[in-house]
């Protein structure tokens, strides 16, 4: 697939220099800067517009542990795959777990019943915007097509998640009557694995990327991971916010609640 | 890729009940629905604006033969290569014609020449909207990973095309003074070439959608590009018209052009 041409910079960078290159992407193009993320958090938004969020956002939840096995798949070390494949677990969970044990996919679904969404209708995707579907997908496709540092590279956006993490749960609790801490269970787990994660991926990456063009790649490979959250909220913004124009067949507000859901 | 559970009608459909299915699709929609649509060609777009939908449009237009290719290259029967090849012949063209014998890429840079972008720029995708690289690219992955009669199903929005052209040419001709025939040469070769390639494909679906699964998956096909299209406008409109946000890295008014345009 063409990509736009990578423009190396003119020196190597150190891997403190190449880390430090790496969160300015984060400064800059991170979602936590999105107006749909302030909006959110700051109890701006409907329970409509919430909905339609963690409708979506569910299916980039759902394809997080398909996109690890894709890169599991291209690794050729026992030693990173042991590390790698925790990933997947923390996503998938274990069978029949409900509490602790529960994968961040069953977390996730809490909050969707907590909004009152049908559970079956979230899982099957149907009611998603084709834009979170191509994001997402292209995601996927990212880490199947290019580099295994490029695919590392682009999980690097845990580096930054701690933090609108945090603005989220304690935005949402104080601002939503219709949310709790039992529907935000997600985003206490990921406050512990995100750092782990990111810590070893960047690692990795600060080892492998010691040439000008992995460095680029590396940086590029961020640089496409925030476009890919970016543009999520970019395309919900539209179909729900402003000017609240859903594409034909998406989720329209009102649609697919349990009975007795708040409206 | 996991998609969405096909919904298979309870009934077969003849051949003329399919095709009328198909164009039911194109009725709901296709992008000639789409607000932005409605506003570029009634003239109610800035020029800013205007460009920031050929500069986009062009990844998609590039990567047509791309999607051709592939499809191509799927295909057993060499009767079936040698009408699709033509596709390719006819956004590529021939080596050094500028004139009738350019290819549909060729054209496009007319009109985005014609809009005062620098070409090398516009070649380099470098400053398209991710959600139309996305989008673009899911189109592409699709007629590479689904069968070869949802791949070509997939094409059947030029059944629809003849009518958005007109509208647009015409529309755009009389409402703009930076357009003119010349920078829009490319939509008056579609206006034969598309109904020739619908014609052609739609021939195929229904010689090979003869089951209530293949019938489901055809049409599933064409609303999976109908979106493909659709969020490319959505992605612009938020972008560029309301709220007018363009994400970060992406092009901005009044960037990229070359000396003397028109402001």
């Amino acid at each position: 697939m063409p990509l736009p041409p990578l423009q190396p910079s003119q020196e190597l960078l150190s891997p403190e220099a190449l880390a430090a290159a790496l969160r300015q992407i984060g400064a800059e193009r991170y979602h936590n800067l999105h107006p749909f993320h302030r909006r959110l958090h700051n109890g701006e938004l409907t329970l409509d517009q919430v909905r339609a969020w963690a409708l979506n956002r569910y299916y980039y939840q759902a394809m997080i542990p398909i996109k690890d096995a894709t890169i599991l798949a291209r690794m050729d070390d026992p030693a990173l795959r042991r590390v790698w494949r925790q990933r997947i677990v923390d996503h998938d969970g274990e069978e029949g777990q409900t509490d602790g044990q529960a994968g961040g996919i069953d977390r996730w679904l809490k909050l969707t019943d907590g909004l009152g969404l049908i559970r079956d209708e979230v899982i099957s995707t149907r009611h998603i915007l084709p834009a979170t579907r191509f994001a997402v997908e292209a995601y996927v496709h990212f880490v199947r097509d290019r580099t295994l540092l490029e695919a590392i590279a682009s999980s690097l956006t845990e580096m930054f998640s701690p933090q609108i993490i945090s603005e989220r749960v304690s935005g949402m609790l104080a601002n939503y009557s219709f949310i709790s801490e039992e529907t935000l269970a997600y985003f206490g787990k990921r406050l512990t694995q995100a750092p782990r994660d990111a810590d070893f991926a960047l690692a990795y990456v600060q080892r492998h990327a010691v040439t000008l063009e992995t460095q680029a790649a590396a940086l590029a490979a961020l640089r496409f991971k925030c476009d890919v959250l970016w543009s999520q909220l970019d395309a919900l913004e539209h179909a729900y916010v402003d000017p609240g124009l859903p594409p034909p067949g998406a989720w329209r507000p009102g649609e697919l609640l349990v009975p007795g859901a708040a409206r």
